[in-house]
């Protein structure tokens, strides 16, 4: 005899934990299956230990101003690092802790063991059977590693491997440049690690407005050599380190080779047969993004594992989605948020709204600033990076922005809200900008975009009273 | 005979600059008169000076985690008290003359003389009477200083004073506790002097919600003495040195005391008697703070001389506003910017919208976040500070916030187009907060008060979708 459930959950990561909270609310019929690490991808090897990494690098390079500043004897800081390594996992642990305290009083629901399908409605785990009236695929993603490179043992690593490290390496190749690769690759450079970046495509981060990606490998560049536009073959050297060589000649030996090619599904070996799909492309364009609802059928599908938007945010809204309508009849569509992307690299890279590439057959005016001469940036000696903003050249409504500027990430919120409410330039530039802040900087983008709007900006950038 | 001008602009600070830039687009009949120093309160004496210690401050105090982190010889760092010095000067004389690059290309029209009103609408300068259409009041305020301390000479100095101190004192007395007193108190005891703070009222920076009111106090007082609720008697000690006594008792002998008092008006001996009104209160009740006018005479009041809102974006407003009117007719009226305060201090203090006290009479919901455990704050190790948002009970409207957090600016600015949209904590909260965040502590208060609204925060913080 089977278990009966209203819903079973598969995956206790972010999505799967949201999921269940959600639920929770409505039925205590449910159940939640982990096989696997408890903790979520974003505790023990995403988030967290990379942004613990990245604060101590960039307060370690900050060292370089010092002696500008009056502030005497930084030609004596060294690094450990080993403690480095130590000091991140101290940090990352806690946070793993807090994950684990809320998966701790789930109890009995929560189930350990391999959930496989056996009909679109019953998992098997453990050699019990469970019937669901609905089900919630939530198993996450892992880092892609081509199989060639699975020879290499332990000198190809991936951030399922990286933050384990007893030390710092002397050198590594992070092949791959997408944010996590930029973000990794510039702080362990700060670090001290004889770094190098391969990239396939001639864009960084993600980025895609040309100006701006030119900036960001600039600033890139300051830290490590980037390699562009090239695949990146490795093999073993005779003492055991890992070449690098590239389509256009170049090569390097380092320690080890980082693999941070972007992250796959975790669908295999679930019995997902029985629904009959054609999974070749994932999930990625079977779910409803706004239902998480899988076509029609009780099955829902939330976080990585459906590779639709691989961010904290968004994933925890799918959790929350998916609970909602697997105890819901009919299910309610959710619109998603504005978009945004961060890197959190130094200065940060910032992608909110609209892109400039999906911008390309729109009619847009771009506000544009440098933020090498600007006040804020300059009294933090921080002054790099620069601003895009589009904004639709008719109704002058702001559509979108790439930039790497520091503190980027808060001036991606405040345009995500700006988007988010079809605010208009001009309704934006009503708002304080303070005295001196990095927001004086996008003020700055925005009056050069209002400047080519009907009317211009003459006047008070203030609104009128009658 | 005298020259005849359609606008005469008294003082060449930041409103006066502004409301020069703003006339310039319709007339060229136009004379700047500047008596006293160039360059603007702003980037001389005020703003970019103090942005520049504060910032060494704060990477100088980043010491104390060095250890923690990994990063070893923290121990051997000191701090050069001439060089600190010379590198703010360094960097605020480039602020200078950025403003006086823009000072210079006025040319003839800014005339160098003390501008003295002989009828409502002649000035006399050097001797020579010009005669104006419009007169635009924008002559900037000084630092008060009560009059019996003008016989300690240097011993008792002020922001105009400071920033030309040789080196930093060994110990400094700083008196009023404003937005100013707190940064440059913080400031200075990071940089190894001896400071105690003294102030008359029992709130720091301005203030009004008494539980951050609280943390902000034990915040400062990590880095110097605060003593609140008395006044100082200061004398002069045998050996030239400055004794501070308060009415309770305490006392302490330093090197220079610091009066950071508020500042007061520069009105006199500019023959406003013509005009016939009671300036016992300066210009403060007698403005329309969205016209700029001064009752129906032809005469405007920008900036600082107006107490109205001495923050740099408010004066520039002024000025244009100012301007903007001085050449229209009839005069139009611009809505002023919602209200935002911050004082730079490690971490911020930041009052935006309304602030506690002027919500005092209105059924308001209150949500509170603290940042001494969340996530981003402890990533960066900069976990402090309290944040509290109100809203209105019935509607759910933001209404305004206090707090002192770590990056408190960039959280203000967001929280201030959120109130100069009109929108609910609702609205905001369908925002994207990424991850991990500063931006995810507001979300997390806005939810707490979300869940004592009607309909409570249950399911999924997401417009829903027909």
């Amino acid at each position: 005899m089977s278990k009966q459930v209203d819903v079973a959950i598969i995956g206790a990561g972010t999505a799967g934990l949201n999921a269940f909270r959600q639920v929770k609310q409505v039925t205590s019929n449910v159940v939640l299956i982990n096989d696997g690490p408890y903790g979520t991808t974003c505790a023990r090897v995403g988030c967290m230990p990379s942004k613990v990494l990245i604060e101590v690098a960039k307060t370690f390079s900050r060292r370089e101003h010092f002696d500008d500043f009056g502030i005497k004897g930084s030609e004596n800081l060294t690094l450990d690092r080993k403690q480095v390594m130590q000091y991140m996992r101290g940090q990352r642990d806690w946070f793993v802790a807090r994950v684990m305290d809320g998966v701790n009083q789930i109890g009995e629901k929560n189930i350990k063991g391999r959930a496989r399908f056996v009909e679109p409605q019953v998992l098997e785990v453990n050699g019990e059977r469970i019937q669901a009236e609905k089900i919630i695929i939530a198993t996450g993603s892992r880092p892609i590693v081509p199989p060639e490179w699975h020879q290499f043992g332990d000198k190809v690593i991936t951030t399922d491997d990286f933050f384990e490290l007893d030390e710092l390496p002397d050198s590594i190749a992070v092949i791959g440049l997408g944010a996590i690769g930029c973000e990794l690759g510039q702080a362990l450079a700060r670090l001290g690690v004889k770094v190098v970046g391969v990239e396939m495509l001639s864009n960084v981060a993600g980025l895609s407005d040309p100006k701006v990606n030119k900036v960001a490998i600039e600033e890139l560049a300051k830290s490590f050599d980037v390699w562009l536009e090239t695949a990146a073959q490795l093999s073993e050297t005779a003492d055991g380190k890992i070449k690098v060589e590239t389509n256009d000649g170049r090569s390097i030996t380092v320690d080890k080779a980082l693999a941070s090619l972007g992250r796959r599904p975790n669908i295999d070996n679930m019995g997902l047969e029985v629904f009959n799909l054609d999974l070749s492309n994932g999930f990625k364009d079977l779910v409803n993004p706004h239902t998480m609802q899988l076509g029609d059928l009780p099955l829902f599908i939330a976080g990585d594992v459906g590779s639709l938007k691989p961010i904290l945010h968004e994933v925890a809204d799918e959790g929350t989605i998916a609970g909602y309508n697997a105890v819901q009849n009919p299910v309610q569509g959710f619109k998603r948020r504005v978009p945004l992307r961060i890197a959190f690299t130094d200065p940060q890279v910032v992608i909110v709204g609209a892109s400039f590439a999906e911008l390309a057959e729109q009619d847009i005016i771009t506000g544009e600033r440098s933020f090498v001469v600007q006040g804020r940036t300059k009294v933090m000696a921080r002054n790099h990076g620069l601003l895009r903003v589009y904004a639709d050249r008719q109704s002058g409504r702001l559509l979108g922005s790439e930039m790497m500027i520091p503190d980027g990430e808060y001036i991606g919120h405040f345009l995500a809200m700006a988007i988010e409410n079809e605010m208009t330039v001009r309704d934006v530039m009503v708002t304080p900008f303070y005295h001196p802040t990095v927001l004086e900087g996008l003020d700055n983008a925005l009056n050069a975009i209002a400047a080519q709007l009907e009317g211009g900006n003459q006047g008070p950038a203030l609104k009128t009273m009658n």
